[in-house]
């Protein structure tokens, strides 16, 4: 196993103005363990609840998905989030949160990914993301998501998360917020100065950028006609991110380049169906194919003056 | 003359967290003639009033842009416009607008105009713009913008423009709400059919996409720490792209996209300063480093799966 992820797994009900549906496989290490696979040898540590069937377990399994952390609590229910999207399916209106296994999630690492080289801490948490650090022996990168709700409530927890990372991965408005500022490149700024490599920070349909100490990096999303439902888009961006830069062995500014073109084309195929019906289904040459589709996107000519 | 420009000149008062300036240079067309200034050699048909200071033309000259079109009318003030920017800077919110002048603004194009090959119909009533194209002959290119006013007020006479341009150059807000769709791929789609070859969608700190009948392209925009005074950035975007492309005797994609980066380039000047102040006084080697610099963020390297 090369890639440790840490997060949720998730039964959500959605409803789009594209369609609906009940208690699919959702969570952030689901759709980012998923979004892994394609590239790396990913595991998760997450919980599920007596209720969790059996045909999720299988789909993960079927994708290579390493299942050793994923802890079963036959006390309860498996977290469950049921929402819809309106208009240009902008913001996730929430119609029902259940925590249910959730709320007592406690993040034990078997020992058998104690020495596993990437790790992803999805957004949970700042108290357990640092547990999970403790929990680990020098990986080679940890990356980092997180959401308003624990900037809000836990912002000093957070930035000792964000003092040990490699690499934090973060929304426009989280930046913004976490860091006070309107200015993305200020905030990029202040984040750098706490520690990380790079700050990567979601733009959704406007992209992605990178901000590294000395560089910076910025590329478009794909344009799509045919948006369904944009749950697990970033998870499956940050997944498919992170799994790419396990496959090397060196970071480098053009493996992070390349790592952001593969979440950026997984996110792309996550968003045009419902939960991981489409992200769960991809030949390597339909990510091949967009990846090339999405440099020609973003080519620049030289210029002249 | 390579290039018409049709559109205000304007006297502002702008204030913004960093600061203010009276009864400064303003107005599309000023903005945009400037911008276009440093690729080709531009003329303006727009209006002023008796107020309209000597220093303003002095300045115009000084860029090369040629004023015969240039009406000076002494019954009545200059266009005056004054507001103020807040916090990121977003939106404008204005204080005054005067259009005095500008009220009964008629854009009689001067003879000597009447073979210009490229034309930009800045952003006034849909009805000039086409009584622009009434006065003009055949030219290779025509490029427009507008505003939020029209496309609510004058829906019809916005389309008849649509339907005769080259290159629509438009807000990603104002695609949006002409097309009635949250898409901007959708959106482009539906102003691709009326006619023209390109749609040029700007978004700001997103950067800008173009879109044609089978291609499509995204720039993202310079990631800039000071930004004084965003008025006037479209406006010196157009300009710039417009001036570009002005400069080549056959319309290709990769000159558009190199009129893109002009274009970004202009702008990312623009708002370091107040009114015309930095893009008045650039040196070539300043727009082709920011270039230069440009391309490098936006470079993707070949995909490996």
């Amino acid at each position: 196993m090369k890639l440790l992820i840490v997060g949720s797994v998730a039964v959500d009900s959605v409803e789009t103005p594209f369609g609906k549906m009940n208690r699919a496989l959702g969570g952030s290490a689901t759709y980012a363990s998923i979004a892994a696979s394609y590239f790396t040898s990913p595991g998760i540590v997450a919980v599920v609840g007596y209720d969790f069937e059996r045909r999720h377990i299988n789909l993960l399994k079927r994708k290579g998905v390493d299942l050793e952390g994923l802890q079963i609590d036959r006390s309860e229910k498996t977290f469950y989030w049921s929402g819809y999207y309106e208009g240009d399916m902008n913001a996730a209106h929430t119609r029902a949160t259940d925590l249910n296994v959730f709320e007592s999630f406690n993040p034990a690492i078997p020992k058998s990914y104690r020495d596993t080289p990437f790790i992803l801490l999805e957004n949970i948490h700042p108290a357990l993301q640092l547990d999970v650090l403790s929990q680990v022996r020098k990986p080679k990168l940890v990356m980092c998501d997180t959401m308003n709700y624990w900037i809000n409530s836990e912002p000093d927890l957070l930035e000792k998360v964000f003092r040990k990372v490699d690499v934090i991965c973060i929304n426009e408005d989280e930046a913004r917020l976490f860091c006070n500022t309107p200015s993305l490149p200020a905030a990029a700024g202040k984040l750098l100065k706490l520690g990380p490599k790079y700050i990567i920070i979601k733009k959704g349909i406007h992209g992605v950028v990178l901000f590294g100490k000395k560089s910076f990096f910025a590329l478009p999303s794909m344009p799509l006609l045919k948006v369904k439902d944009p749950t697990g888009a970033g998870d499956t961006f940050a997944g498919g991110t992170i799994g790419y830069i396990a496959r090397s062995s060196r970071l480098s500014e053009d493996l992070l380049r390349r790592a952001l073109v593969a979440g950026t084309v997984m996110a792309s195929y996550c968003v045009e169906d419902f939960s991981c019906r489409r992200t769960a289904r991809l030949k390597p040459e339909e990510i091949s194919g967009r990846a090339k589709q999405l440099r020609e996107y973003a080519r620049v000519p030289a210029f002249r003056m």
